[in-house]
C-alpha cells in the first residue's frame, strides 16, 4: 500500500461496509494497481474502487443518446441542487451521470459527522433531496420519466417510518403502527402486520402525503428558485459526465447559494 | 454463415434475447439453410428465424374462417395505425395475422434508439398503440372479441406502473404504493402486499381509470380519423397476410398520415 | 376398423380430446365391437363411446321417478330451446335425459366452424343457453332444482371472464382485475389475487350481475314466448329419452322457430 | 342370516351407507345374535344395528336429570312435529332420546324415493324441521338451550348454499359465490375463497337471514298452532324414550294433523 | 385407601379429569400422606390434592405486600358473591387467595348436578360470576388490576359463542357465524373464518357487546348492594386465606342473602 | 466472593434474570476482578456488570458530538423527571447516557416491592414515563429524534394491552380483543388475529389515543412545569455523563419536587 493512501478518508466515504465489502474494496484496488503495471496501491485506486465495489463497474461502452444524457444530467443536478440548498442537508461528494451496474447516474452524500439520532428535519431535507431529481425533470421538460422509481420507493418507505415508527407526525403522535411480522421464513421477513383499523389507516396515509407534499414543494421550490444553478450542474455534467465536491463548491460559491432551513 | 448477413440488422430485431435464444436463433436458422439445402445461412434464414424463435412456428395449416381473418386483420391494422398516427411510439417493423404459437397475429414495433429511461408521454403512446385492436374491432364490427385479452392484460399492468411505481399521477405524486413481497417460494413471488388504505387504494384505482381512458380515447379517435388507412392496413393484411415495414411506411406515405403528439 | 367409419365426423364430436382420451375412444368401441361379436369397429361403436368417454357410462338401471324425469326433460329442453332461437349459440347436437356419470341429462351443442376468438355476442348466447334450463324449470313448475348448479357455476365464471379479463364491460373498459396468483403449491394455484379497491370490487360485481341479467332475461323470454315448443321437447324426451340432431331439427322446423340475435 | 330378514327395508334404512359401513353393520348384527345365542342374524338384529353405527352405541347408564330429559323429549318433539306437519318434508321414522355417542336424542326421518334433484321448496322444509327444537324449547320454556347448536350449524351451511350455489335466491339470481378453494393441505381444504365485494356480502347474509328467517316462522307457528301434538309427543317420549313410525302416525292421526305446503 | 375416603365426593369435585389426571391425583395424595408417614391415604390427603393437580402446589413463600392481598381478596369475594346471589349460578365449594401455579387466588364452583345442555340464563350467570372480580375491584378500589384478565378472556369467549354457535342472540336468531378452519397444521388449528360480511360482524359485535354489559350489570349492582357481605367476605379471606363450603354458606346466611334469578 | 457482596441488592436489579443470565453475570463480574488482578469478586465488580449483562459492554470510544450528547441528556432527564414527579411511577436507580449495545442511553427503575397486580393507574405512570424523552425534546429542541423509537414501540403495546387485554377501557369494558394465534411455526407466533369488526376496530384504536395522549399530556406538563429541574438533570448528565440513585434524589429533593398522582 502506498504512502499516499488516507485510510480515514476511505472510512468516510465507506459507511456500512461490511468486512466483507472492505477486503473486497483492497481487492479490486489491487486489481486496478496491477492493470496499470504499479506494485503500490494509490490512494487513487482505493477511492475509484470505492463507487464499483458500491454500485458496480463503469458502464462506458454503453450507447447513450443526447436526449438521455441531457434528462440524466438534470436530474443528478436537481439532488446535488436541493442538496445545496437545504441547511439540514448533507454535503455532495460527487455527481456523475456514468453508468455504473443498474443506475444510470448518482449524486453521492455523506454526513459530516456520524450520526447517533436523525431529527424529523433532517429527514425532511433528505426527502427533499431524494425529490430533487422528480422536480427537476418536471421543471425542465414538463415530463416525468422512469429514472426516479428508486427515488419515490426510497422517499416512501422513509415517509412511512417517520409517521409509523418515528412518532414524526403531529396529527398521531408518539405511537407507533404495523407489528414486524418476524416470522423468519427460509431467510426473509413477511413484512409487517396491519395492527390498526381502516379509519385509522387513512389517516396515515393522510400524513404520509403531507411529509411527501412538504418535501415536493420544497425541492419544486428550490429548482424553480435557482433555475441558473441547475443549468449550470446539468451543462457541467453533459460535458465533463462527473463533478467532484470541490468543482461542485465551487458552482455552488460562484451562484452565491445560501443554504436555508426546511422547516 | 454467408456475406449476406448484417448481424447490426439482427442485434436490432432481438431486444431481451438471451445468450440461449441466441444460440437457438443460430439453430434455427441452420435447420432453415439445411432443408433448402443450402450450405450458407442468408440473412433471410437469420430474420425468418426470428420470429419463430419469439413466437413459435407458423401454423398455415389451420383452418380460419373468412370472418376471423377479417377480424384479425382488422385487429393487428388498430395497432399499426395507432403506432403510426403517434409520435411518440415506436416505428412498426411488421404486421403480420399468420398465427404463431399461441397468438392469432401480431404486430411488432421496435425502439429507433436503445433506451434507459421511459417518459410518461412514450408510455401514454405504448398503452394507446396496445388498444388499437380493441378500438378497431369496435370501430369496425361494434363488438369485442376474445383477441385483446393479451393486450389488455399488458395495458393494465403498466397503468399500474405509471401510478405506483413511477409516480406519473399528479393527484398522487412521487409516492410508491404495494410493496413487493420478495418471499421467494419455490421460486416464484407472491405478489404485491397492501401497504395503503382502502380509501387511497380506490384513488389508485381512479388514477389508473384515468390513464387507461386517456389512452383509449386516443386510440378511438385515430382508428375513426383515419378509417381510410385502417380499412387499407386491414384488407393488405386480408390479402397478403403480412406487412413488412417498407410497405407499410409506403402504405402510411400514400395517406399522407402525419403523426401527432399524445399529450 | 369398418369402411363406414367416417374421422370427420368423429373428429368434429371430440374436440379437446387428448391423445390419451381418444386412445381411450378407440378402446372403448372395440370392447363395443366384441361385446356384440362383431370383428369390425363400426361408426356407431365409435359414436356411441364418445359420450361414454366424456361423460361416463349410461346409468339406466338406476331408478329414477316420473316427477324427476319430467323435471329433467323440461331442464334439457329448456337448454336446447334457447340454444335453438339464438342465431349467435351454436347448434344443438344431442339431447339426452339418461343419467350419465354424475349428470342426470346433458345438451350437447358443437360449434359450425373451429374458432379463434369468442364475441362478446356469442358469450352473450352462451349465457343464455346455460340458464335454458334454470328458465325452464321457473316457468313450467314455479320452482327450482339443484339440477342447475353446474350451469350456474359455469355461467358465473364466463361472466367474472367477461368482465374481468376480455374488457366486455362498457363501464369499465379494457382493463384487468385480479392478478392470477402463480404460487404453484403442491401442483395446483391459489387463485387469483385481489389487485383493486373495493369500490371498485363493488362496480366489477355490478357489472356480472348485469350480463347474467341480460342473459337471464332473454332464456326466460324464449321458454315462455315458444312454451309450446318447450313442451314438446320435453314430452318427446320424456317418452325417447334422447334426441339427435335430425329429430330436434325436425321438431324446431316444424314450429317455424326463427333464430334472433341476442344483442 | 335369517328369513325374516328383508334387505329393502334394510337398503332404505340406511341411505349413504359406504361397503365398510355395511360390512360394519352386518357384524354388529352378528354381534348381537350371538349375545342372545342365536344363530340366525334376525331383521331386529339388523335394524337395532343400524342406529349403532350411525351414531355409536346407546348410552342409557349415564344418569340425567328429569329436566333435561324434558328439555330433550321437547326438543326431539319439535322436529317431528314440524316434520309431520309438512308436505315437502320426509316423513318421520323414529325419534329417540337415549343418548347415542355424542348426541343426547334423535329423529330420524328418511325420503320415500330415492332422489337425484331437491328443490327449493323440499329444502325450506328440511330448514324448519331443522329449527323444529329449537321453537319447542323457545316457545314450551322461554329459553334456549346448546341442545341445538348441531341443527344450526347445519341449517346455515344449507341456507347458504340455497343462496350461493343453486341460485335460489329471487333477488340474487343464477349466480355462484366463492369458488371452492383446493388447495389440498395435508389432506384437506382450505375452505371457500372470498370472489365477491364486500357490499354483495352484505347482500348475500341479507338473502341468507330471509331463508333462515322464513323457516323459523314455520317452525314457530307450527309447534304453537299445534301444542297439544306437540305436548303428546314429548310426553310420550319421557315416558317411552323411543317412538318408531308406527306410534308416531298414529299419534299424529289422532289429531287429524293434515300436512301443508310451506311455500 | 382409607375407609374414610368417599369416591363419590371425589366424583364431583374432579369434573373433566382424564385418567392421566386421576392418577396423578392418587399419586399426589399417597405422597403427602407418605409425608405426614401414614400408611393410608384420607379422604382429607384426597381432597387437598384436588387443587394441586387442577393448580399447581401452593406458593406460600412468596412475598405479598398487603395491599395485593387486600385486592386479591375482594377480587374473589366478588366471585363468590355474585355466584350466591344468582339462582342460575353453581354454588361456590371453595375460595382462596393462596397463589397457586400461575393463579393468585381463586373461586371454585361445581354444578349441582352432571349436565348435557346449559340454557341462555344459566350462561349470563356464569358471565356474571366471572366478572364479579372486575365489579368488586371497581366498586371498592375506584380503579382496575391486572388480576381479571383470565376472567374477562374466558367471558369474552363464552358470550361470543352464545352469539354465534348457540343462536342465543334475539336479533340474529338461530344461526351460525365462523367455520372452523380444520387445517390442522403442526399439530394446531388455525382459528375460525370469517365466513359473514362486515355489516354483519359489526351486529356479532354489538350483540356480543349486550350479552357483556347485561352480565357486568348483574355483577355491579350485586357487588354494590350487597357491599357489607362482600366486606364481610373479602375481611375472612384476608384473616384466613381460605373459606370452604360450609364456612361460605353459614356467612351467606347470615345476611340473609336470597339469591334472585338474572333474567 | 467478597464478604462486601449484598445479594439482596443484586436480586432486587436483576428482575426477570434467567438462571443463564445470572451464570452470566458472576463470570463477567470474575472476568471484570482478573482485570484488576483482584482475587475476590467484589460489589463494585457484580452491580457495574448488570447492566453489561443486560444491555452490552459500554462504547465509550464511539465519537459522539455536542449536539447529540445533549439531546441524549435532555432525553433521559425527560423520563427520570416524569418518573420522579409521578406518585404511582417506580423510583429511578440510575440515569446515563453512555451507550451500550443499540442503545444511546438509559434510565433504570426499579418497583418498591414485588408484584402480583398492575393498577389501570400504575399503567398510565409507566406509559407517562415513556414519554418523558419524546415530551423533552419537543420542550427543549422543538423537534423530535429517533431516540424515541424504542420507547414508542414499548408504550404503543403496553396501551393495546391495557384496551385489549385488562379491560381498562371504560368504554369498551372488560371484553378482550385479538385471539392469539397460537401457531408455533419454526418457533415463532404469528401474531394475533382479528376476531371484531372494522368499525369496532376504529372504537379500539380511539381508545388506544386516548390512552396514549392522556399519558403524553400528563409528561408534557411536567416537564414544562418543571423545566428547571430537567435542566439540571441534562447538565448533570452532560457533565457526568451518569446519575446514580442517590444523587438523583438529593438533585430532586434541592427542588422540593412533590410527587403528584396521573388520575
Amino acid at each position: 500500500m502506498d504512502r499516499s493512501v488516507d485510510l480515514r478518508v476511505v472510512a468516510v466515504r465507506t459507511p456500512g461496509f461490511s468486512g466483507a465489502d472492505l477486503a473486497n474494496l483492497m481487492n479490486e484496488a489491487a486489481i486496478a494497481a496491477a492493470r496499470e503495471n504499479q506494485k503500490m496501491v494509490t490512494q487513487t485506486h482505493l477511492i475509484n474502487s470505492i463507487e464499483k465495489v458500491m454500485m458496480g463497474p463503469e458502464r462506458r461502452s454503453r450507447a447513450i443518446s443526447q436526449n438521455e444524457k441531457k434528462l440524466s444530467a438534470y436530474h443528478e443536478a436537481g439532488h446535488a441542487l436541493v442538496a445545496a440548498a437545504l441547511k439540514e442537508a448533507d454535503p455532495v461528494h460527487k455527481i456523475s451521470i456514468v453508468s455504473r451496474g443498474m443506475v444510470g447516474g448518482y449524486t453521492m452524500k455523506l454526513p459530516l459527522e456520524e450520526r447517533r439520532f436523525h431529527t424529523r428535519a433532517q429527514f425532511l431535507a433528505d426527502l427533499a433531496v431524494s425529490f430533487g431529481g422528480y422536480a427537476a425533470e418536471l421543471a425542465v421538460f414538463k415530463d416525468i420519466s422512469t429514472g426516479s422509481s428508486n427515488d419515490i420507493r426510497q422517499a416512501t418507505d422513509l415517509a412511512h417510518q417517520l409517521i409509523t415508527k418515528y412518532g414524526m407526525s403531529e396529527r398521531l403522535g408518539p405511537r407507533s403502527f404495523g407489528h414486524a411480522h418476524e416470522m423468519i421464513f427460509l431467510g426473509r421477513e413477511l413484512g409487517a402486520e396491519k395492527d390498526y383499523s381502516e379509519s385509522l389507516g387513512t389517516v396515515i396515509d393522510e400524513e404520509v402525503d403531507r411529509v411527501i407534499g412538504k418535501a415536493l414543494a420544497a425541492a419544486k421550490k428550490i429548482v424553480t428558485k435557482h433555475r441558473a444553478v441547475l443549468d449550470a450542474i446539468a451543462n457541467t455534467l453533459v460535458e465533463k459526465e462527473t463533478i467532484e465536491r470541490d468543482g461542485f463548491e465551487a458552482l455552488i460559491k460562484k451562484f452565491r447559494l445560501k443554504p436555508i432551513a426546511i422547516v
